[in-house]
This record gives structure tokens, sequence and C-alpha cells, in this order.
């Protein structure tokens, strides 16, 4: 119960899942640290769920309906960690518009409503913040915004999934097949049933769009942005990226171009051994941030789960009641895409692995594209062949590709670098 | 010249040498940036040097005389670039005072006079930041105090000083000797013509007690903090490291203890390659943060240099003039050292490297720690043995590194792990 004679801020938790379970054990469990931090008792009093939690602590404190939440106006926080777009979306705007500030850890709305819910919490003069939608429990939204204070940020380059980063480092570290792999991964609860948002990459897409929008200032909306998962990337590649001196990961990038528009896309790709991204390894997110004055920065950690994801939400929750009348500045304008280069018109080294007549096949790559590096693993048949060209377009490299498999060679796999 | 019409925001810089001019060229080169996040103009109002600098855009604003800013009402910034406790102590705290907020990089300063200037702040209503005091360019302060909000830090562990790193990288990759690789550090203007601060680890001090201070709330004076340095390190221990499966690091580290009293320390350490610090070369730094919550977070990236420590120092400015009529949270209180554990009760795994009766000596060091991790290097002569305990505690390590010297062996090398 509130205890009287000090400042109460009353907040209310819109879901009671994985992440929302967590927020509230995050701030049962160090009331007294973040009461003293805010100089104000933070008080739940609201926690929004269809389903009933009678063994929960604060079992009293449910409700069904969000206009109990919506229409309390001593309710000046609200946390929303439902995910997905609907109902978030509609319950996130009529809070900011009723002079609510929000906290999110739903990388899915940032990403796809994220200018229009900042813009619509600065005409409210509320904050909405989601420094848990990217990195789980990696501070890196507000330490970027940070470094963008007295930088240019120029590339940010990031293993943002931790459960293909699982899936990856079995198949590199136990020669675990991706199929396997996978089923490792569901099995401990890293994967869902149905893995397409983090196989395909839709969930790294999602947290390259924001730190994108983040870094340089305009919404990128996920159908933009190139998006390619890791369900082709087989052992052999692996055993050839090792051969190369890397390892190959799921890569979120987004760089400027000389032109002002962004290169950004989400694909596997070879990353040198010598890069600091190649030994993040496990469920472990990396993210390396490149500004013209402090060089390169990368931050660590755990991209997901219940108790780090929480401890980012409630951190927020902290800013936003120290915050309650100065609005905080995380920003981007609305954009129409227009500031998005094609992704063929990307510029990198590409790993090729063919199968068919591997003199003609090199020959014609060096014509094309000059000095090869040619790569070998142990056991590869006669008549395969894999390397790694120097930087092109896209476009010539998809080019060359389909040419090879028009005069009858069989692609056995292509990789871009990271460099 | 101000231009009329704006909000101005004087500022006064102490200092311009190496970081001093850097933010200079950081406040220039990103002024429209800078300015349009704080929606106020920051003006250079003075800088204070004893020398001229006829050819800085702004040789009009230097002067000699520290009463030219501290009588300056409009002066609302400090920023103290000078380096060493004095006169810096004096001006800083004279300012805060005066009722000007402080940004300062001066590691001394805030390791020897932190908790009394926080205090002196705290009381005048002034900020006080130091984010470029610790890793340079790496956002780590602010983002350690926003994980605390939520989280109880147990651990702290950073390669801290780039000088040591790039030197025992030069030892790893090259098999340079210490004295060479200093020689090169000194050459390339990485380490100074006396070194005493960095190789004797005094730098990497000063930064671990910033860090401690911070996570766990009280100061922690560097006299308290058993500090070694990496003058001792051996071409011979880095061969033996590597056999055991890792890499030697001087590594700063704190960690809260069952009786709720911090271990801290300086010194050399074997680092397992599987640690994402172990990865952390040359220049660089790496600092590790493992909370309850969020379990464990690396934040790596130049920790020294002109523009990336002034990005970090611009940062705090930006931080300062967004917070002119409020406090921020970096908050510690003094402590008599009661607070720090005994180094010799620190528990950790030891490696020993003798010249002597091997067997005997064996036989010794399995009596006393259990089973031991036998090392090997090519070319180690018949009479040299190295190994690696179990966890014991320092005093315990030390009575069986005197007893062995009293038999008549000799101490070739020890150094502790990092576990």
């Amino acid at each position: 119960m509130p205890k009287f004679g000090i400042n109460m801020v009353y907040i209310a938790i819109l879901g009671h899942g994985v992440v929302g379970s967590g927020v509230v054990e995050v701030m049962l469990h160090n009331a007294d640290n973040i009461n003293s931090r805010v100089k104000e008792e933070i008080f739940i009093k609201h926690i929004l769920d269809l389903r009933s939690f009678p063994e929960s602590p604060l079992a009293s404190r449910f409700t069904t309906d969000f206009e109990n939440i919506i229409n309390d106006s001593e309710i000046r926080i609200v946390v929303e960690v439902m995910g997905g777009v609907h109902p978030a979306y509609d319950f996130v705007k009529r809070c900011l518009l009723a002079g609510k500030s929000v906290v999110t850890s739903n990388k899915e709305l940032v990403a796809v409503k994220g200018a229009e819910l900042i813009r619509v919490a600065s005409e409210n003069n509320v904050n909405f913040l989601f420094e848990a939608s990217v990195g789980g429990g990696i501070p890196i939204l507000r330490p970027l915004s940070q470094c963008l204070a007295a930088n240019r940020v120029s590339e940010i380059a990031g293993i943002l999934n931790g459960t293909t980063n699982f899936i990856l480092t079995k198949m590199i570290k136990e020669q675990v097949s991706f199929e396997d792999a996978l089923a490792e991964a569901q099995s401990l609860g890293y994967a869902e049933r149905d893995p397409a948002a983090d196989v395909d990459g839709h969930d790294a897409c999602r947290k390259i769009c924001i730190l994108a929008a983040l870094a340089f200032g305009k919404h990128v909306y996920p159908e933009a942005v190139y998006t390619q998962g890791i369900r082709s990337v087989k052992l052999e590649d692996v055993a050839y990226a090792e051969n190369w001196g890397g390892v190959i990961k799921l890569i979120g990038l987004v760089r400027e171009v000389e032109n002002g528009k962004l290169q950004i896309c989400v694909a596997p790709m070879l990353v040198s051994r010598e890069s600091q991204i190649a030994s993040v390894d496990g469920v472990f997110n990396g993210i390396k941030v490149n500004g013209d004055a402090t060089g390169e920065i990368v931050f660590y950690g755990r991209g997901a789960g219940k108790l780090p994801t929480a401890s980012a939400v409630v951190a927020d929750i902290i800013d936003c009641v120290k915050h309650l009348s100065a609005r905080k500045y995380l920003f981007w304008e609305d954009c129409d895409g227009s500031n998005i280069e094609s992704y063929s018109k990307d510029v990198t080294g590409m790993y090729f692995r063919f199968k068919g007549d591997k003199a003609k096949i090199l020959a014609d790559a060096e014509e094309r594209f000059g000095e090869l590096k040619l790569l070998s693993r142990k056991g590869a048949s006669e008549d395969e062949i894999a390397f790694v060209t120097t930087p092109h377009t896209i476009e010539e490299l998809e080019s060359f590709k389909a040419e090879q498999i028009n005069q009858g060679a069989e692609l056995l796999g292509s990789i871009r670098l990271l460099a």
C-alpha cells in the first residue's frame, strides 16, 4: 500500500507476459533503490491482461478493461509490454493523447509506428521511451543518443537477434546443421514454434530500423529494408568462412553513403575474426557504432530475456518519472523511404560457392571482379568451387550469379562480407 | 559572434591541451547539430591557458587569468580539461561554489576529490559531470548509472588503460618484449616519457575507483586499492597463458563480496579466450559490468585520444545545458575506506612459474591447492615449471610463494586469474 507523506507516481502496465511479469518482479525487488533514485514512490496501480493471476502479489490490481486505465487521471505513465502492433498501437496512442507518458519494449510497434507516436508524444508534451525495444538489457538507444550529440555516426552494424545467433554459433562451434540447431533453440525456448520472425530476419530488421531512425533522424519502415534470413546457410559455408578467416553472422547494417542516402539491410554476412562482432556468441547481441569523433564503439550483452528486457523497461520508467515535466529527446521525423538507397547499389565483397565447370566459373569471375580469394574445405567434391570477390555492387554480383546459373553452374551459396 | 534573438549559454574551458583543443574542435565542427539539440546556442566565451594560440579561430577568447572566468556571472558551465589535482581542484571547487556547473575529463581529480566535489555541486544545486574520465569516448558512466536503476551490480572488470593494452597486445601477437613494446608505444605517442602512471597501473586504478564509487555508492580512494602494473610480465608468461587458453590483460576489478565489502584491485590477470574482454586489443578499452537483471554487459571502444575524449566532454556539456535547472544524478558518498576488503582475503586461481626442484614444488602445490593445471611452452628449460591453481585466498597463495622461495625455488612469475 502507498505510504502517506511521500509523492506517489501511479503507473499502469499493459500485458503480463514474459516481459510484463519481469517488470513487476524488478520493480518489487528493487523498490527501495528505485524509489530513492527518483525520490518519489512508484506505484503499480493497474495491470491489464485478459488472464487472471491469483498468485501474483499484485493480484488485486489486474484488470481486463483498458478503459479503467485510460480513464484514470492519476495514471501518469503507461508501460506497454503486450507486443504486436494491434491493439498496442491504439492503446499507446490514446495514452499519449491523454497526456500519459508511455514506455514500451515493443520493437514492432516502434519500427512500424515510431515516427507517428514520437510526434504525438511531442505534441502532448509527454515522453515516449523504448530502450528495451533494441538490445534487450544492453543500454544502446540512450548511449547512442548521447554519442550523437557530439558525433556524426557513419555506420551501425549489429548482431540484433539472439535466436539466430544461437543457431549460427551452434553451426560454427559444433557443426550442427541449421535444422538441428533450430530444433534445439526451440526446445530451449529461444525460438518460437513458428520461427519465421527470427530466422527470416524480420526481428533484426525492426531493430536496425529503430537504430537507423535514431542515428540518422528519419523513420525507416521495415518493408523498405532488404531482409534475408539464415535458412540458406549451410555447414559447408561455415567451413569456407572459417578458411577465409571469419564467421557467418546475421547482421543488421546501416550506413550513410555519399549521396546522403542510407544503405540498410539485414543479411547473413562473413565477419572477419578481427572484428569485435565476430566473438559475439550464443544468445548474446553485439552492436557496433562508428562515429567520426568516437571511432568504433561496441555494446555487448543479452539482447532478450525476461529480466534483461525488464531492466531496460524499468530504467525507462525511472527516466520518465524524473522527467514528468521535461521531455526527453529521442527523436526522428517521418519519411517516405526516399532516403533509402536501392539495395542493388550497395557495394560489398561477396562469397560464392558453385558446383560446375570450375575453370570456366573462375575465369568468368576473374574477368568481372579481378583478383579472387579462393577458399578450400575438407571433403569438398571435385566440382565445387568457393571464392570471395573484391567489392562490387550487388547489381554486378547478382548479374554474375545469374550468368553462371544460365551457363549451367549450380549456385550452392552466396553470402556478402561485412566490411 | 552570438546571434541575436537566441538564448545563449556561455561556457568557459580551462586548458587548451590535447583534450581542450579537441573540445573546441568538436564544438565548432558540430555547432549546428549541438545547438539544435539543446535548443540554445552554446558560446565558448573564455579559454584559460598560460600559452597563447594566435592561430586558433577563438584566439581572442583566451585568457591567462582564472579570475576572469570565476568573476564572469554570465558563465554557467566550466569545462575543466587541465588534468592533475592542482590547481584543477581549487578551480573546480570555486566554480561549483559560485553556482557554475562543471564538466571534467580529469580522472585523477574525480578519483581523489570526487566525493567532495559531488557534495559541493549538490549543495549549490549545480551539476558535476565527468563521463570522459573513464573510457574516453565510450559511454560508460551514464549507461552504468542507467543500469543501476533496475539492477544490483555485482562486478565490474575492465581493460581501462589503452597504453598498457597496446603493450600487452604487442607482446601477445608479435612476441615483442615489454621493454621494446613500451619504446614503440612511446615513439607512437601512446605512452609518456615517464610511463609510470600507465605501466604501474595508477591510471587504471583511478578509473576503477570511479566505476566502483558509482556502482556501489561510496567513494574509493586510489591509495586503498591494491595496484600492480605490467612491468614484470614476461614473454614466457604470455606463452604459458596461451597454453592455458587465454591472454594476459591489465584488469581493474571490483566486486561486492558476501560481507558487503568491496574486493577491488588493479593487476595483470589471465583472461580466458572465452571472455569478451580477451579480444579487446591495442589501445582499445573494454569494460564488463555484471548486473543481477541484465547479466553481463560489455562496453568497448577507444579509451583515450583527443576526439573520443572530447566527444564525451561535449556530450556532458550538452547534458548540462539541458539540465541547467535540474540536477543530474551521478552520486556517491564519501567513505573512509572501511568498505574495502583486504586484498589478502581475495579469492582467485593463480598462475605460478618457478625454477627449481620441479617434483618438490609440484608436490607442495598439490598438497596445498589440490588439483593443478600444468602448463607447457616451447623452449622452457628443464627446471622450469608453470601451473595454475584452483581458487584460494591471496594470503594462502602468497604463503605458498614465500615458502617455495624460502626452500630455494626461484619465482619467475605469478599472475592471478580473472574468474
